[in-house]
This record gives C-alpha cells, structure tokens and sequence, in this order.
C-alpha cells in the first residue's frame, strides 16, 4: 500500500488505515485518530494505545475492552473491533464509531457558547447522559471519569444531536454489593457537576425543576443524597415535561413552563400563576388570534403544540404591571492596549462570545416585539368581538324596549280610563324612555365608541409593525458579528504563526482598530436601535393596555345593565298583559252589536279614537323605523367585521 | 519592507501592497489583486496592467481611466486612485473598491443557484444593474459589456447584497446625437439578455410585469425596440411595485401580486382575479387570524405588510378547485458508471444544485401544508364567528316570536269572539307554531349543528398541525445535503489532485457509492415523507372545504329566512294591534261600572276566562322559561368562545 502524498504518514490493521494528521484526541496511555474502513470506506474512530499503556497491570490494560464489550446503546460510543498494528502487532487497536461532531468540551468552548448552550440543546445533553448512564448501571458498570471531554457528539439523521459516553478507561464494575449506593458512593457525582456549568443560559421554568435533583445528588451527605435510580427517575420525568411556551401579553414576559404530560391544564394554570403571579380566575389564553378555551381537566398532552415563536398568549383580566425582557447587558472586556497575539487572540476569542450573546439578545427583544404585537393584534379583534356581542344584546333589548313601547301606546287609552287600576302602569310611561337613554348611550358612546378606538389602535399597531418589518437591526449585527469573527480567526492563525511578518503585524493593528470599530457600532447599535425600539413599543404597550383594560371593563359593566333592562322590560310586560286582560275582559263583557247603539255621541268617539289610533300608529312606525335603523347600523358594524356575511342582507327589521 | 512568508511574492504601490496569491481575477489586458492600503490597512481591488495592454493605442488606454473619474454611484465600482507599481513605475495600477461578494458570475455559478436565483436576490440585482446604468447614460456613457462577470457583489451593513457594474475596458463615451437612441443602438441589449436567464425562479405575478420589458429591448427591430430612457421607467415602475403575498385557501396556491404603491384595492383585487380565477364578489380576505375589510378606494400602501410567511389570506364564496403547489420534480443526471475524477466532479457538481432544488421544493411544500392549516384555522373560526352571529339573530327573532305568542294567547279569547272581524288572526295560530319550528330547525340541526362539526375540524386540524410541527424531513434533507456537498468538496480536490493514490481513489469510490445512496435517499425523503404528507394535508383540505363551503351556504340562507320570519311577526305584529284596538275601543265604550250587572251569568264568564287566563298564562310563562332557557343555552355557546365574558352572567332573560 502506498501514499502519493509524501507530508503524512499512514498507518494500517487488517481492516482500517488512517493518516497520522487525522488525530482526533491525545491521552496518556493512547491516541485517537479518524480511519476508514478499507472495505467500506465506513469512517471509524481508532484508539491506538502507546507504550505507557502497556506499564499498566494487564487486567487494567484489558479493562476497557471488556467493559465496553458489555454495552450496546445509543448514548455509549460503540466498539466495532480489536485490530492489531501492521507495523507492530503487539501493539493493540480500538476500532470505534466516529462522532463527526466532536466533543461537548469543543461544543463548550466555541465562542458562540460561552454564555451557555441553547436550553434545547441542554435538554439533548441531559437526556443522552443520563440514557447512557442508566444503561451502565443496568450492565453494572461505573464510569468514573464523565466530563464534557468524555461525551462525544454525533449527529443526528434529522440533524439533532445525539451524544454518546466515551473513554472507559476509568470505567470499573460495581461489585454486588455496591449498585443501590449513592451516586456520591461512586465518585460520579463531582463530575456531574460539569453539568451543572451548562444551564446558565436555562429558563427559570425549567431551573425550578432542575435545581432539586442536582442539588440533591451533589448533597455531600451520604444519606440524604440520592442513589442512582431516584436521580434517573427524577431527571427522566423532567425530560418527559412538555414545554407550553406563554406569552404574558399584559407584563410582556415570555414563560416556558414544564409540565409532565399526564397531568392536566389545571396545573398548568398553577405553574402560571406562579410564574407570573396572575391569579386562576384572571387568566384568558390566545392561541393563534382566537380564544384558546383550556377545561381544567383536559390532560396538557391535548394542548396546541406551541413554540418560543407561537406561544400561547396569557391576557389578564386585572390590570397588569409591565415587566418586559430580563434581558442583561453582557459585558465586553478592556481591549489590550500593547501588541501582543496572544492576549489579542484571548480578546477576540472572548469578544466573539460576547457578541454573540448581544446578537441573542437583540433576536429576543425583536421577538418580544413581535410577539407585543401579534398578541394585541388578538387582544385588540378579540375585544372589537366582544363590542360585537354586546352591540347584538343591545339590539335585543331594544327590540324588546320597542314592543313594549308599542303595545304601551296600543294601550294607554284604556290604562288612562282605569288608572286607579293601574297605578304601576303610569311608571311605565316614564321608564321606557329611560331605558331607550340608556341603550343610547351604551351604544353611542359605548360600543361604538369603542370600535372607534379599537380602529385608532389598529393603525398604531400597524405603524409598529411597520417599523419591525423594516428593521435591519438584527441582519446589521450579524455583518458586524461576521467581520468580528473573521478578525479572530486571523488572530487565531497570528497566534499560531508567533512572529509575525511587518506587513501581518501592520494588518494585526489594523483589524485591531477595526475591531474596536466594529464592537462600539454593535454596542450602538444594540443601544440606540434594538433597546430604544423595544422600549417604545413596551411604553405603547402600556398604553394599549389601559384603553383595552378599561374597554373590557366598560363591557362587562354593560352585561351586568343589559340583563338588567331586560328584567325592567318583562316586568313592564307583565304589567300591560295584566292591562291588556281587563280590557279583553271588558270588551267580551259587553254583548255584540251593543257598541253603536248610543248613536251619534258613540260614533263620534268612535272617529276621534280611530284617528288618534292612526295617529298614534304613525309615530310608532315612524319610531320603530327609526329604531331598526339603529339597530341594523349597529348589526353592520358588527357583521361588517365578517366577510362571510358580506353579501346577506341585514336582517332583523322589514 | 520584508515578508517572512518566503512562498508568495509581494507587491506595492505608493499606497497599496498585495500578495500575487490573492488574484481575484484574470483578463486579456489586466489582472485584479485583493489589496491593503499600508497606512489605513483598507482592503482594495487593485487592477494591474500587462504588457499586452500597452500595445493598444493610447487614447484607448486611457479610456477607462477617464470614464470611471467621471462616475460616482453605489452601484458602480469605485475608483479611488491611480498608482504606479514600486518594481516598474510606467506600469499603471488602477486602486478601486473591493467588493467581498465576487461577482454575480461566481454567484450564478454556485450549484445552490443552479436552478435560478431567488426572487428577492433577483430584484436586488435588476435594481442595482438598472441604476447602475441609469448613471452611466447620464453621464454620457455606454458600458458595452454588461455580462454577470462584470457585476461585482457587495454585502451592505445590512447584509442585503448590493451589486455594482465593474471594468470599464470597454466603454466609451457617446456621442451627443446617440443620446436617444435605443438600447439595441447601442449594443447593450445582448448583455441584458443574460438577467433573463436569472428569472426562471420567479413568481408568476413578476414575470407577467417583467416580460415586456424584457421583450421590447431584446427588439431587433430598432423602431420598436425601446430608447433607455423608457426602459429604465418600466423597470423603475416595476422596482417600485409593492409585492402583497396571497394565499388561496381552497385552492392552496400561493400569489405574489405586484402592485404599484400608489394603486387602489382595486387594482389589487382585479390582479387577484387575474392570478387566481376568483370573481371580485367572492373574494374574502383573512390576515393574522382575522377578516381584513378592504376598501377599493384605499391605497394599496396602506395594506399590512406581508411575507411569504405571513400572507393574506384569500377565502372564496364560491367553489373552488384544489390546485395546490406548482411544483416539479428536478431531474437528477444519471451517475458515471466509470471511475473519472473529472466526469465525477461534473456530477457531483449538478447533484448539489438538484439536491438544492429538492430542499427548496420540499421547504415549499411544507410551508404549503403550514399555511393550509393556519388558514383553515383561522377560516374554520370564523366561521365559527358566523355561526354566533346566527345564533344571535335567532335568539332574537325567538324573542319577538315569544312576544307575538304572549299577546296572541292573551287576545285569542276576544279574537274567537269576533273571529269573523279578524279572518287573518286565525292564520297566525297556525303561523306562529311553524316560526317556531324553523326556529328550532336553523338552531338544532343547524348552527349547533355546525359548531360541532367546527370543533370536529379542529380536531383533525390540530392532529395535521402536530405532525407537521414533529415532521423532520426537512432537517433529514439538509444533513443529507450536507453530506453530499462533502463528497462533492472531495470530489473538487480530487480533481485539483488529478491522478489519485491507489487510497484515495478507493475513497473516492466508496464516496461514490455513498453519494448514490444519498441520493436515493433524498428521492426517498421527498416522494414518501414530503410529497406524501402534503397531499394528505391537500386532501384533507379539499374535506374541510366542502363542509365549510356548504355550512356558509346554510348559514346565508338562514340569513334569508331570518329575515322572512321577522317580516312575518311585524305583519302578525301588526294584526294583533288591530285586534287589540278593538279590544281596547270595545271596553272604552262600556260606561263605567257598567260591567258586572248582569248580574250571575257575567260572574261565571269572568271566572271562567279568569281560569282560562290563568292556565294560559302560566303554559306561556313555561313555554317562555323552555324557550329562554334555549336561547341562553345558544348564547352560552356564542360566548363560551370568548373568555373574556366568562364571567359576565348571561343577560336576556329575567
């Protein structure tokens, strides 16, 4: 076998070769390259042990191939064969899976994570670990030695991380006697720890859930730390929690509340209450612009599947303090004044990272004005809906208002010549027109009112949003971010080189003028632009917020008159019913053909009542038309906001 | 000055040095480097003359010198100095701006944009071209080789791409009399001819307003072909043109219309017709959830802005065939069955623009299934909102039956007596029962009826959303993606490499073998898992919207019947009015006391009526109690889909 390329070395087993460049890690006792299957072309990874190695007891020696021997697990990096070197076949070979995506340690130390990993990925980590754990325990085997250089990272076929325990080297099996010990027992708990260094970037939902188990198996205390299954049992039922993302509309928070799937929403309304302290009875939920209505008993695994970008939206039925985004300014570090690659590289290394978190924050704050808007873009259809509702009760009653002023008029002849007998029905006289005000002003300046506020938000919403489609805020950081990233990776090579040439040690400074150049405009930037327009549309939001608060609570008010007004008018009702018998009574009384008998006297009455009848009956069309036409104005508005309803005549009047 | 990189040469100017390993391009007459100025460490393009130039007549040397001092656009390169070379001083070097990007060439180039460049990119670049040359007529001056090689791209602080005509060997001045002559006069033409082959991407709506344009400069005949100054009007007017996203529910076809600013609706609402077949009166449009009124009259400026992900949506009144995604399949080339690095390279090449295209169109078609399921949900509550409004009308129309029932009940006794009087009142006994009975009807199997099977829609529409929001054939795609466009960057350096060791030939064989199966895989993806799962959702749709087309059609003509029945009961109204005025003009002519002196006989009748009344009256307060009891029922449904009356008591009733 033969190499055309003359620079790297190439080494061989039976089945697998692989260049010396290839090194994927170095340990004391062995080395670890990437190497191809000379069959397949499959890439492994090889553990080639050194001499050093072969110092150790050989039951030490020939530990890790046994244990990993035992295993087989997804989260366990596999073992495919023991080779022997062609050029020394004393000299032994792990023949392993290849994880292309290096180590959590790697992961950790881009500068991109120096603020921590994303929570999801979080979540991979600890479930991977814990899963890989648990299958040790299962075949009683201790590793000994789990830290974020031993969790290897593959990924995926859906491109999601999948990571695997390695080097076994350490690894042990518990003896009998040992497997129902603390997790503290077996020395595996300090490197748990490293886990711990990974939530920073965690939400408090989900740090409420996690503090306890962690707490718990770092207590130091044999006793009261917990063995391996509680800590598997525990981790394993936060990582089967579902996570409801909610946007508090009215504090502008966002929330992620974790809840195992069995249970049901009326611990979810618990959890939201507790995180954002509004009470049960406030609480009303959006869901994609309409009313989300949660049955207190429906389990949480029927829940909308939502995401950080389409939350549920929480609206409150009290009034609410604003509270916005916890956000946290990071702070950059002084750049070194003096050339030195060196401290140069450290600066640019740490500068990526924090740029980073400021692109992260800026994307947040964008996202919570988007979410400011999308929710009361709901809040604010969903109130113009319940003007609707109203405006249609309004309707009703006074349909019912101008029955009862109909027959009234049909009747007040009669109730006039027996008012002794009536004395409830004269009130009536001066109720009903108290009423009508009342529907007026309900509508007048009430609901309709309203709508004309609802409209004016609308179009302030829609400046806002305006404003957001066309921000460059975000994309500007990211330019910036891209040239402070390309300065480090020339600092990276500068370093690497050492010495550098007069014309690289110019060029350094020259990036290095432009660095500070480039970090000042990010801070700018995320000052006068990404802040300043966040905080404009909070203090809108404030705004927003007390007029629908207000709208809401007028609304209700309304209800509590409406039902009122109606319960004025069946009363009313009852009383002309009571009238309208005795005068029925009194007609059937007198015996046909008796009328007309009086002669001229009679017939006269007769003419004049007939006429005022006419009269009458004339100005209560007149008034009734009137009042239709109220009416259907109001049902327009309403139906207006429904094209379905577009092309249907207005109904409810001839 | 000295480099302690012995392996690349370095050269300067006055100002400039560079590296000859940092060629950015190569012509006949001059080489262009990536440059730095020494003082301020800017990065340049530096334009090198060879020897070749020289021999051209000088006039003509000095042509491109002269025109570019002349210029001064952001979409024209810059010329910053002209220097002289340190080693050869009579050697002209031309300092101009450098431009990151490269040129659109290398852009088309890249197998991503095998298929055409996306349509906002597209724009960027007819906008920046047009403007560019738009400069250059003012200024009197002729490009005459406008090619994608010549248009170099820059990435703006905002990361949006910004491209600028570049070398001006060829250009010259023109002469007064060619100031209007037609593009085609002045040897342009061809060159535009190549932003054509940039449009195969584009939208329908686009390419209706872009082929003219197009068409009249590539006119050979020179009367009609277009002079410049039109051309840059047209494309200017299409450049200013809003683009409106529309989504067609139940034709699931997505629409860009675009539409100039300062047009009305209306212009808008024919376009629509024009794309999608659907007749102005049935159009209705949704956005974010909700009805979005339009006025014809208002300026399409005012619209909210959209996106492709954010559309509005386009609902139909009338039937509409499913059309669904205009996708096509790309075509993959067939795999050299040969080992040839070349041939491979080749293929390799075009895969990775096939596999691009594969994702494009699988992305496409999930965001189709996306917006296929926010519309309907959106559509399914609204009409869910329709609904209310029925149920609202209905309630209201039962309460004028209830009224016209009372009075019936309490006038029957005296209408019996004098049934020859009033033959029509008989009629409303009759009547008023089979309001009744429509009444119940439009409520029970009806708009109840219809919020069942809403909820039932949304049942199935969530358990869509749910796999859509699991679906990972997208992230599966890109991994594999990835994978290929590794081969593909091995497959680049083993053609650089040329003759390959007997190692790397095996590699390359088993990543052909690999490549294959990626490949296979993609097809596999897109066919079973993309394709797939977007008809069902397409087929689903077609289910969801014959039931809410024909609930619409039932909920329209209850509209109709609503107001029949209303018109019925004013007229029935209006009878008993007759009847009551009898009956009140009957008893006034009794003389006071009058009654009751009849003595035994009148005492029975009146207990005997005062029994009847009193059965009568109570069957009415129960029939009363059964019929508000239904319409609180009705009105608790309406309202149980808006939580913010939660609380508020239903009203209506006493």
């Amino acid at each position: 076998m033969s190499s055309a390329c003359v620079n790297t070395m190439t080494i061989s087993t039976a089945n697998h070769l692989w260049s010396l460049d290839d090194v994927l890690g170095q340990g004391a006792t062995a080395s670890v390259y990437k190497a191809r299957n000379k069959k397949t072309g499959e890439l492994v990874a090889v553990k080639v042990f050194n001499l050093v190695s072969y110092n150790r007891p050989y039951e030490v020696q020939m530990r890790e191939f046994e244990v990993l021997q035992k295993l087989n697990h997804v989260n366990i990096v596999k073992l495919f064969a023991v080779e022997k070197m062609h050029m020394n076949p004393k000299q032994k070979v792990l023949v392993m899976e290849f994880c292309s995506g290096g180590s959590l340690l790697n992961l950790l130390e881009e500068p991109e994570n120096a603020f921590g990993l994303p929570e999801s990925e979080f979540l991979i980590v600890l479930h991977c670990v814990v899963q890989g754990m648990n299958h040790l325990r299962e075949n009683g085997v201790v590793h000994r030695d789990i830290k974020p250089g031993n969790i290897m990272r593959q990924v995926g076929e859906d491109g999601r991380s999948v990571y695997k325990l390695t080097d076994f080297g350490a690894a042990r099996e518990l003896e009998d006697d040992e497997k129902f010990v603390s997790i503290y027992g077996t020395e595996e708990y300090l490197k748990i720890q490293h886990v711990q260094l990974l939530i920073r970037n965690v939400h408090r939902g989900l740090k409420t859930q996690l503090v306890p188990v962690l707490a718990s198996i770092l207590e130091a205390n044999q006793e009261k730390c917990w063995g391996f299954v509680q800590f598997f049992v525990a981790t394993t039922d936060i990582l089967h929690c579902i996570t409801v993302h909610i946007f508090s509309l009215q504090q502008a928070t966002a929330h992620n509340i974790y809840i195992h799937f069995h249970n049901t929403v009326s611990i979810l309304f618990e959890d939201v209450q507790a995180q954002t302290g509004i009470e049960l009875a406030a609480q009303q939920y959006l869901f994609l612009g309409h009313p989300l209505i949660l049955e207190p008993s429906m389990k949480v695994v029927n829940l909308p599947l939502t995401t950080p970008d389409r939350p549920i939206i929480l609206i409150s039925r009290r009034p609410e303090k604003l509270v916005g985004h916890p956000y946290k300014e990071p702070e950059a570090p002084a750049m070194p004044t003096k050339f030195d690659v060196m401290a140069d590289y450290t600066f640019s290394k740490t500068i990526v990272g924090v740029i980073h978190q400021y692109l992260r924050i800026a994307c947040s704050l964008q996202k919570y004005r988007e979410l400011i808007q999308q929710g009361f873009y709901s809040y604010i259809e969903n109130t113009g809906f319940e003007c609707s509702n109203v405006a249609h009760r309004i309707a009703m009653v006074n349909m019912k208002l101008l029955s009862s002023i109909s027959t009234e008029e049909h009747l007040h002849l009669f109730a006039q010549r027996f008012a002794h007998e009536f004395p409830d029905f004269v009130d009536n006289k001066k109720k009903l027109p108290l009423i009508e005000e009342d529907l007026q002003r309900m509508y007048g300046s009430g609901v309709r009112e309203f709508q004309n506020q609802l409209q004016h938000l609308h179009v302030m919403l829609s400046k806002h949003s305006e404003t957001l489609a066309q921000d460059k805020s975000i994309q500007k950081m990211e330019v910036l971010l891209g040239k402070i990233v390309a300065v480090h990776q020339q600092y990276c090579k500068d370093r690497m080189t050492g010495k550098l040439s007069y014309n690289d040690e110019q060029i350094h400074k020259f990036e290095k003028l432009n660095l500070s150049l480039y970090i000042k405009k990010v801070k700018s930037l995320f000052k006068d632009d990404c802040l300043q327009k966040y905080q404009d549309v909070l203090m809108a939001a404030g705004s927003w917020n007390r007029v629908l608060y207000e709208m809401q609570a007028s609304l209700e008010h309304f209800g509590v008159v409406l039902r009122q007004r109606m319960g004025d008018l069946h009363v009313c009702e009852a009383q002309q019913n009571k009238v309208l018998d005795r005068a029925v009574l009194r007609a059937l009384q007198q015996p046909v053909g008796a009328e007309g008998v009086d002669g001229q006297k009679k017939d006269d009455e007769h003419m004049i009542l007939k006429m005022n009848r006419l009269k009458d009956e004339m100005e209560a069309v007149a008034r009734e038309l009137q009042n239709n036409n109220n009416m259907i104005e109001s049902l327009a508005v309403v139906t207006a906001t429904l094209p379905l309803e577009k092309k249907v005549p207005q109904a409810n009047g001839p």
